[in-house]
Order: structure tokens, then C-alpha cells, then sequence
């Protein structure tokens, strides 16, 4: 059932014991908004937790509340916690683990997300919100409750990250005012960007690794990274590789190929035109016009001509 | 002479024909100030000419007025342009090349750089504003004119650039705002990020290279890329490397050495805390405490080991 902002601010106002959670794999929207939610009620004097089921990335220790947060640890829990409200964050309830097992209460779904299934008890959707965190920001002030430090902290990580920095198509004029008002208490964008930004010296290294095996195609419009399965294994993280290819001049369709097993290919995509979602579903594969990927059980040289072969035909049609 | 704001729109608005320039080397404030303020006075019926005595990179084509701009072409010319007001933006006078050589007018400046040396006749400067083009933005306020599209892309270029996408320590809320408005006017965020993070093809291929250079030293505090005669020979454009060093996790001064010459090398340094100003005015350079750079006349191996001994032994002193 979708529910008003203001009955939103009303459920959570009323409720005395709240469990916050979010999405695994949790990035800064997920983190920043469960943080910054359970600050505001904290500082209403209620009992709040926070739960994720997944290990949270190091980059988050700038944010006040980082410690706190818990896993569900399913196994070793003797019973379920009893709360009033599990508000689950910037996700459908289908991707928050074990979370949803080890508490007992009503669920209360808040999310920006178009794809949202809408399967929660009540749920507060706004798709026009680039963030879950700017609906944060709304929400406090809908509780009439006052920013402080802390709480802007964790609600511009998750608008800031949320929107690569105020630079992709989501960024609003709201979001640029909220992030106005939030910095007004204190966010420091440098130290909560540099905090962000922070990558392994490894990662750094398989990045200069994978970039050697940098390769244009179709003209120019497509341009790749091609890890084979030693490279993919040697590499820890490949988040933002992509974007070194992405930016090139005259690249429509960005690609990143790993090769995870002798014959298991992972292919992300990005572009800037072309709707590489068709490509991907060719391959039983999905995402957005924009990025998308597929797995292809192919060795690696295989998968690389055939990807290369799909988005080479895509561009054709696509003239 | 210091104008205040009132004083250079009532200047502005008195002028019949105006030249507006800015510093060579230009980056996106400078174009953007003086694309965006030549839209501004050709809409009140002046007649405007901008020169900037540089190549203008091509990443700016995104920009309306882009093809406006002229150079000076000092040697060619047999007359000077006579004008009313010769508007110098985002640098002192010593930086406009041969364009001071080419108009009889008396000179405005305006700028934010708290170095501007003040040798204009007379001079606007707020070095409160994160970039010229924040200035612009206020003057075309205070002038009474209206933002259309063409200058909002222009002002929003301006401040995004020399603030790193609202990233930097420059950003205030006053700048989010700003932005905001100028969004309102159909700038699209994606469209100028995307435009400005574009690189060729082999500045991307020179970084895969360069980053294979790369080397912790200090206990991991600090990290560089070195990159020898043969190296620097083969890459044109180095803007943007550093970044790849400064994010590593630990990291406090990120480094890059190129050596020009057999006895000539040049070394940016970056820093989140350490004074590196007074590593590089130890060595005849300069700049500002997160980011300077020096020349050192020896070779590239003993050049390599003098910064990384000096980074070490400020970093010490530093504890």
C-alpha cells in the first residue's frame, strides 16, 4: 500500500522501537540514509537500530554512526528482536538478507527506486527523488525535526554518492539546494569526496593492469577492457574501471569484460546513447538503456568476439 | 583600485563595445566567465569580441559561444581595436598574452584568485567565490538581466570545473545554490560532466602507461608516478594522472615526476594535510599547501630519489 510523506513522518514519529536496514551490497545511499534516519530518531529518544546484512565498506568510517551498524548473525540469534517498525531503505524487501528473518515487526518500506516490487506492507516511493536520502531529508523535515552535524553527514553521502557527485542526469535543483542546506551544518564535500574516492593500493594496481588491455572497436565508438580469467583473478575490485573507458572521445558503448571461470565471462556496459540493455538481454542479461551487462558462458577469447560482434551490430542499427 | 559589485555592473552596462579576455591556458572558469558574460552583453545590444591567446580544448565545443572566441594574432594585425572597457577575467594582467598588445581600452578586471597581483586600473575581486564564474553569476543579477540557457551552460560550466563537480573545499552552499538556479535555465549536469571528463584515446592509453610506474614510498604515505625522458616523450597531456595516486587509501602527498629533458624534471605535488608548498619552495617552486610543484635540474633517477627524501623528512617533521 503506498503511503504519504506526511503519514510516513507520522508512522516513524509514533513508533517508540525502530529497526532500519537496507539493501546488501549497501552503497552510499543505503548506508548514509539508514545512518542519518537513525540519528534523527535517536535524537527523539528512541530506540534505534540499524542492520545490514553484508560487510560495510571501509570508506563509510567517515560517517557518524558507522559502528553501529550490525549484522543479523541469523544463526547465533536465540530470538527475534520485537520492534515496532523494520523501515527497510532504498531497496524491495527481497534484498536485505537475513534482516527481515530476525525481526518481528510491521514493515515499512521508504525508496526512490523505480523498480521497486511495492510487495511492503506500506510503502513511500518517490522515483522522481535521485537518492533515498534526499527523501530523508524531506522526511526530517516533515517531522519537524532539526538537522545537526551527524545527521547531514550521512544524508549528503547519500545524496552526493548517489548522484556521482551532482554530475549524472538524476541531479535536480532540489538536490543541489538540499546539499545547500545540509553543508549549512556542516558537511565538509572534500572530506566526505576524498573519503569516498579512497581505493586499495591493490586496486590501483589492477587498474593500471587492466588498462593495459585497453581496446577500441567499431570505429572508435566502442572501447573496452578485456581482463582475462589470471587478470580477473589478481584484481579484488573492478568498481570504476569502466569509467577510464567510458570518457574517451567519441566512445558511445564503454565495455568491461571478466573472466571469471574457463568458460564464465561477466560483461558490464555503459553508453551514452546506444541501449545497450537490448544487447544484454540478447545474452540473457538485463539493466538500463545505459548500463547494463550479461554473463556469457564462453572462454574468454570466444565471449570477447562476441560481445565485441553484438554491440558492433547494435551500433549498425542503431544509425 | 578596488570597484566594488554595484560599481563594475554599472561599468559594464555604461560600455558600448567591450573586449573580454582571459588567462592563457584557459580552463573551464575562464572560458565559461567570458562565453558566458559575452552572451550576457550581447543581449543588452553590445558589441562584444572575446580573445583569449591560447588553443581552446576542444572538451569546451560543448559550450555555446565556443566558436566566438578569437586569439589576439598580434604580428598579423595592423591596427588596435579601440573599445570601451577591456574586461580581463579569472587572472591578474600578466596572463593574457598578447591580447593587453591589441585593444586601446581601458582595463576592468575581475577575478577570485587571492593572488591577483592588483595592477588594474580597476579591480573586482571576491576571493570568497569559488570561481569567476560564481562572480558572474552575481554581477549578471546585479546588472538586471535575466539567465537564459546558452549563459546558464556557460556560468554552471564556469563553477563546476573549478570547483571538481562541487567536490573541493571551494564549494560553499551559496555555490550549490547557484548551480541550482542555473539548472533551472536547462543546464544538464550529465551533459557538461560528460563533455569535460572526455579525454583521447591516447592520453587514456599515456595513463594506463604512466600508472605502471607506480610506487608507494614512506610507510605508504605518500605515492608517485615516475615517468622518465622516454615516458614523458610519448604522453601529451598529463592532466588528471595525480588524481589516480592521491586517492590511495593511506596516501597523504600523491607525486607525479616527468622528466623533460636529460637533466630536467618537473614534480606536482598533491596533499590531504602536508604543507608541500614548502617541499616545492625548498627546491625554487611553489604554489599552495595541498598543491605545488618545483623544477629540479638533474637526472631523472636522482631527481626520483630527492623528492621522495624530502616528502619523507617533512612527513617526519610533520608528526
Amino acid at each position: 500500500m503506498n503511503i504519504s510523506l506526511a503519514e510516513t513522518a507520522k508512522a516513524l514519529s509514533g513508533a517508540r522501537k525502530l529497526v532500519l536496514t537496507a539493501h546488501v551490497n549497501p552503497d552510499g545511499d543505503a548506508i548514509g540514509s539508514a545512518l542519518g534516519l537513525g540519528h534523527v530518531l535517536r535524537g527523539m529518544g528512541k530506540d534505534v537500530q540499524v542492520f545490514i546484512d553484508d560487510d560495510i565498506p571501509a570508506i563509510f568510517s567517515v560517517l557518524p554512526g558507522y559502528e553501529v551498524i550490525e549484522r543479523p548473525e541469523k544463526e547465533t540469534r536465540e530470538e527475534k528482536i520485537k520492534a515496532d517498525l523494520l523501515v527497510v531503505l532504498d531497496t524491495s524487501l527481497d534484498r536485505i538478507g537475513d534482516v527481515g528473518d530476525i525481526v518481528d515487526a510491521p514493515v515499512f518500506n521508504i525508496d526512490h527506486h523505480v523498480t521497486n516490487k511495492g510487495e511492503a506492507e506500506r510503502l513511500y516511493l518517490d522515483s522522481n527523488r535521485a537518492a533515498t536520502a534526499e527523501i530523508m531529508y524531506e522526511l526530517i523535515k516533515e517531522m519537524g525535526q532539526d538537522f545537526t552535524q551527524d545527521i547531514a553527514m550521512c544524508i549528503y553521502t547519500g545524496i552526493a554518492t548517489d548522484t556521482g557527485f551532482f554530475r549524472y542526469s538524476n541531479t535536480t535543483p532540489f538536490t543541489m539546494r538540499a546539499a545547500a542546506e545540509l553543508m549549512e551544518y556542516g558537511v565538509k564535500p572534500n572530506i566526505i569526496s576524498e573519503a569516498m574516492e579512497q581505493k586499495s593500493y591493490d586496486v590501483v594496481k589492477g587498474m593500471a593492469e587492466a588498462m593495459q588491455t585497453i581496446e577500441r572497436f567499431c570505429d572508435g565508438k566502442a572501447a573496452g577492457l578485456f581482463l582475462d580469467q589470471a587478470l580477473t583473478a589478481s584484481i579484488e575490485n573492478t568498481e570504476g574501471f569502466i569509467d577510464m573507458v567510458r570518457v574517451i572521445e567519441g566512445v558511445d558503448v564503454a565495455v568491461l569484460l571478466k573472466c571469471k571461470e574457463e568458460r564464465l565471462c561477466r560483461v558490464s556496459m555503459r553508453s551514452k546513447g546506444l541501449d545497450v540493455a537490448k544487447i544484454a538481454d540478447g545474452f540473457g542479461g538485463g539493466g538500463h538503456v545505459r548500463a547494463a551487462g550479461c554473463t556469457l558462458e564462453m572462454s574468454f577469447a570466444e565471449a570477447k568476439k562476441t560481445i565485441m560482434e553484438a554491440i558492433g551490430k547494435a551500433l549498425e542499427a542503431g544509425i
